[in-house]
């Protein structure tokens, strides 16, 4: 951070040293040659490809100190302040390779490491937030119990907590053994991932049959497959629960790949895929010193199509309040979305022992239990909730450090 | 709860005397006719409204023991092993206006409240979820500082704190003067809401130039008006900054509505308000310890075009990653957005008092600061985040007491 340029260093010439970021930027192709006509700045690459730069996005992603903040790597640019008429008057690539533009009326002077350029190229279809870990939907067919790990190598050893949270990212659960029956020892699990998410249940909370339950998850009743906390506009990302005593008949764990379930409608039944993803349900959550409520539609698509979340919780589910026609549309679908819920095929069943810790994608992986009977001995689990984004940002963290580590 | 009766009790109209709910229903009409063809139950009203229900959205919404459990008031009906022929069979009012309606094949019967069945009605138009306190959005000719309340009467009435939060709701943002000046005194006051919410920066953060500053709030820089954190998912709905110490020269408060920018746009210049909520901006937030990344347009609207929430700050932004002739548009739009952002019309500035606390809608009160100079004295805010959620949860609850309590 010293030493601020953004010139290549000969000899490591896909790190990016004395620059104000933790990334590396591997440097692939060379360019070949640069021309501005003002407005937008053309490069061409070694390998032929072609990029095109607009003025005003090279200015603002200048990483000179006079742009961006050494001491704390963020912008001190003003977009309000920009010249109207901001043109990159002039480039060149210096002998380190890098592409020096030059701007005008501002007169500001700045060079742009060819890694960096070549990765962050828009102009050639449009680059986005790519998770290192995409979601590999299961039923029991492919996984019939989660993907499996060891409880203490995950809180020393780097390898294991990299391996755990990959099968996380990709299943949407993944479960520990021997993790120590402990009281806040889930907790302990989640900060290895990141920030735990408080609720009005706890920063980490109990769920055992209580003889004065704030919910059916503390009765020993059977609880269908569900999302926890869909009466919150953000539902949780993580789920923990870790099993401190189970010496109950019953109460077998139940999960279901929520995204598996809304595959299986979408590819069979178009109206009902179509009311699924449309239709807001109504949740509410109502005790004595708190009243949640919030509407969404059962499944909610990103702009690709691509599954964003599931929100599934009979329980806690209020009146529907949408237009009349809708209603036998949306009582149709998502009775047969909890149908296929409940499908032994899709289902994994299992029941907990002592220190098993399983963590999942609360917005993707709906639980469930078989009901169990609190007379004939003690089942008590401890959970907290955590969000995708620490997950997410928990393994660019991880992999972060393993370039660092096998650089040369 | 001992008594789950859903008939309303002869005195007590407006109230559910037994019946698993905290909320009243006042018996505004009463019902004069009521006929079931078995998928619908038709019910006229001494209005002469007609109200239409589906058979399976009433034997779901049954309230008795059977189908809520009492001791929860969580359902616990299944909608997945619902009868594929349910029909509500029968129909009649009995001696207390109660609706009381058969159902087959479960042969089950039930009575519902008429205040809570009309209520519901969704046969005539779509009923919401309607929040108490909508946004009223404010220039500084409309309200050149915030709406101001006692700091410690909020802690004990809640009649202040339910003024001080429906002005929040409002106007997007609220002042507490006096609010001792002791370490930990934010995160108490945020608790009289709800929740707060945890992060990276820790549970309550403080605000103060540094040595070796983690964000550029912690330097003596401007800061131009902003939200916090838009590098996740879901920005804290709520923030809290308490002024603990301000003896420097400088540092004054700004705060914006953001919505109010927006709508400036959308009256002026279509092309750039489609880009501003449609086109989206990389945000980045990389440490030592943490990566988060997130993109979403500038301003999201709901589906009936309202404002959800606004995401703005320049020292977070990454990158633009849209397609070429995204690019543009998108910077010419942003750019006017923060252009009007600065303008001293819509701008409220003012100096921090000792012991001042303000609240804000994170998601659409822009908030930023003046240079100050660190060496001439200090300048030191503690901050928390929370929720929007939890303060509309806080304000139904005052709501429902403020019912209890002028009860008969």
């Amino acid at each position: 951070m010293a030493n601020p340029t953004l010139r290549p260093s000969a000899g490591t010439a896909d790190s990016l040293p004395g620059t104000p970021d933790f990334d590396t930027y591997p440097i692939s192709e060379s360019i070949t040659a640069a021309k501005t006509d003002g407005a937008v700045v053309t490069v061409v690459w070694s390998d032929g490809v072609k990029s095109r730069y607009h003025a005003l996005w090279l200015r603002e992603n200048a990483a000179d100190p006079a742009t961006l903040n050494p001491l704390t790597r963020e912008s001190t640019y003003d977009l309000a302040a920009a010249p109207e008429d901001l043109k990159a008057s002039s480039v060149f690539v210096d002998a380190t390779g890098a592409l020096v533009v030059g701007f005008e009326p501002d007169g500001h002077e700045t060079a742009f490491h060819p890694g960096w350029l070549r990765v962050h190229d828009y102009s050639n279809g449009p680059a986005g937030l790519v998770e290192p870990v995409g979601p590999q939907l299961w039923t029991a067919a492919d996984l019939d119990e989660p993907p499996t790990f060891d409880g203490t190598a995950i809180l020393t050893d780097d390898a294991v907590l990299d391996d755990w949270l990959t099968a996380l990212a990709r299943r949407g659960l993944a479960r520990l053994r021997n993790v120590p029956a402990e009281p806040g020892m889930v907790g302990k699990v989640a900060r290895r991932i990141g920030t735990i998410r408080d609720s009005n249940f706890g920063h980490v909370f109990d769920v055992r049959a209580r003889p004065d339950p704030d919910s059916n998850a503390n009765t020993a009743l059977a609880l269908a497959p569900h999302t926890d906390l869909p009466t919150r506009e953000y539902q949780p990302g993580l789920q923990f629960l870790h099993c401190m005593e189970n010496t109950t008949a019953g109460g077998k764990a139940v999960y279901v790949d929520g995204f598996a379930v809304a595959e299986k409608i979408r590819q069979s039944d178009t109206d009902a895929f179509d009311a699924l993803t449309t239709i807001p349900w109504t949740y509410t959550n109502r005790a004595r010193d708190t009243d949640y409520r919030w509407l969404s539609p059962a499944v909610v698509l990103n702009a690709d199509g691509s599954y964003h979340e599931v929100r599934i919780g009979g329980f806690l589910r209020g009146p529907l309040a949408v237009s009349f026609d809708d209603v036998p549309r949306a009582y149709r679908a998502l009775k047969l979305y909890s149908q296929i819920a409940c499908e032994p095929a899709l289902q994994q069943i299992f029941a907990y022992r002592i220190g098993d810790l399983v963590c999942f994608d609360n917005r993707r992986i709906l639980h469930g239990r078989e009901a169990f009977d609190a007379g004939g001995g003690a089942r008590w689990l401890q959970g907290c909730y955590g969000e995708r984004e620490e997950l997410h940002s928990r393994l660019r963290i991880l992999a972060r450090n393993r370039r660092l580590q096998s650089a040369p």
